[in-house]
């Protein structure tokens, strides 16, 4: 099934997407989110609610990240070999982690914040995996029992801050600077990863293609890695790394202008669209 | 005043301190936790508990990192000119940012737990800023009104997974390897940050002596630097960096070991203590 958290009419909600309609979850079940509902291991509960019509259509609510306020948003970098060529580092040893906040991405539609201060504002398209079960210290075989479905990610990243330090936090934290969407896939739904293909295009040409599979790390390793130090909780995110072709490392470089639209589609997933706005300071 | 959150018979709690004991806050206010008290502007409102006799004494309480689930926690790294020194790093021109979760802290008095995938597991006194007023985009010379108050933190860190890429993320987020605490001492009754001395006792022994005027980037700075980015909300904790005299710079390098106790003391503020534990997997 395809899960949506979003907001309709000022208030928060959560449902199931059934012919381009949303069944709402909050007033059918125990459940006031998606992230409750995944804490409670409530997803076959939520599988009932298909029995129902749509209350409402999908564009008279604004989505929202299929999980509002993940208690962990765990990033990868450097995860795919071509990307890790552009950027001229050598393959890691172990995975690069770094952390974004959750208010640091915007929903499906929403605009994407090129802030007033750089204008090296550059895309990162991934897919993002939603964790459905506590895990700590799993291991890569059993790995994808605690994944609970897939998500589409644009770890939209400032460049000039990124370089600041060693550390990366800064230019990847820039309020409403990235994108998650457009809904949860469950895994029972999905296809396997290294069958889904990626693909950015930043207003309608194709900036980045890649198959999943060319991870470096894949997602059973990022599992057991990531749950060796954290315990990671229903609703955590492991937002996997990007391919090769980001707007940096071009000749000339390309940043992200208001007014571009930029799309994270991957294959089985969905597509993630959000237009580029100048930030509006108060 | 000196703020605690705690727990107590399996409930969670949070109040003032008053001649060894607790006034507890949730039963007399319309908060439920010191980080909604924070969030609603409600420090004023905390400040006339102070009328009433203590419920019970610390001991009768367990105590709890003072904001429970701080939305964000934002370290510095490598902020003090002995600590660059002791790691062979050059001055930075930027903070050096990075993340811990709220889950790999503990409160004052909690075992900070040593986990059972490595040995090389080391201490950071550092001082933490708690933020009292949304701020974005805050300049130095307004910086410090932003601040709730100060309290203490051990940055507990695994090296050898710190290592495992620049990102530092991994050795900084085990799980309860950290503490924070014992309580929140508001801004008007703490000393100012350029009188501190923070000192770091490994079972009574001094480990790290610094004023905390050493800092390379000072306290309105940070916010300055990390209000560019983030959106700091009432509740997230600045962790300042830590001084010279980590063990693993020492000479055989040192590392906490199961029985120890930590003390990170910073004069003004308070004396956070923790009993180092081995972890003990389910």
């Amino acid at each position: 099934m395809r899960l949506v958290s979003y907001t309709r009419n000022g208030q928060p909600g959560f449902g199931m997407l059934r012919d381009g309609g949303v069944i709402q979850a909050q007033t059918r079940t125990e459940f006031n989110s998606l992230g409750h509902a995944l804490r409670a291991g409530g997803l076959r509960e939520l599988a009932a609610l298909a029995e129902n019509e749509p209350d409402f259509s999908l564009d008279q609510v604004t989505l929202e990240p299929p999980v509002v306020h993940p208690g962990k948003i765990l990033c990868v970098g450097i995860n795919y070999k071509a990307h890790i060529a552009e950027t001229g580092r050598e393959p890691p040893r172990h995975p690069w982690i770094f952390v974004r906040f959750p208010d640091s991405v915007v929903g499906h539609g929403q605009p994407m914040l090129r802030p007033s201060v750089s204008d090296k504002y550059d895309f990162e398209g991934e897919l993002a995996v939603i964790i459905g079960r506590r895990a700590h210290r799993v291991e890569r075989t059993r790995a994808m029992d605690f994944v609970a479905g897939f998500s589409c990610f644009n770890d939209g990243s400032v460049r000039n801050y990124q370089r600041h330090s060693p550390l990366f936090t800064a230019g990847k934290n820039f309020h409403r600077s990235g994108a998650f969407g457009p809904w949860l896939v469950t895994a029972d739904e999905a296809p396997s990863p290294a069958e889904m293909k990626l693909e950015t295009r930043l207003n309608g040409e194709v900036m980045q293609s890649a198959p999943v599979s060319d991870l470096c790390f894949d997602i059973p390793y990022l599992i057991e890695y990531c749950s060796t130090f954290a315990v990671l909780e229903p609703g955590d995110v492991i937002v996997t790394g990007t391919p090769g072709g980001v707007g940096f490392a071009r000749t000339p470089p390309l940043w992200m202008q208001p007014g571009d639209r930029i799309e994270v589609d991957i294959s089985g997933v969905g597509c993630l669209s959000n237009p580029v706005e100048q930030e509006a300071l108060a």
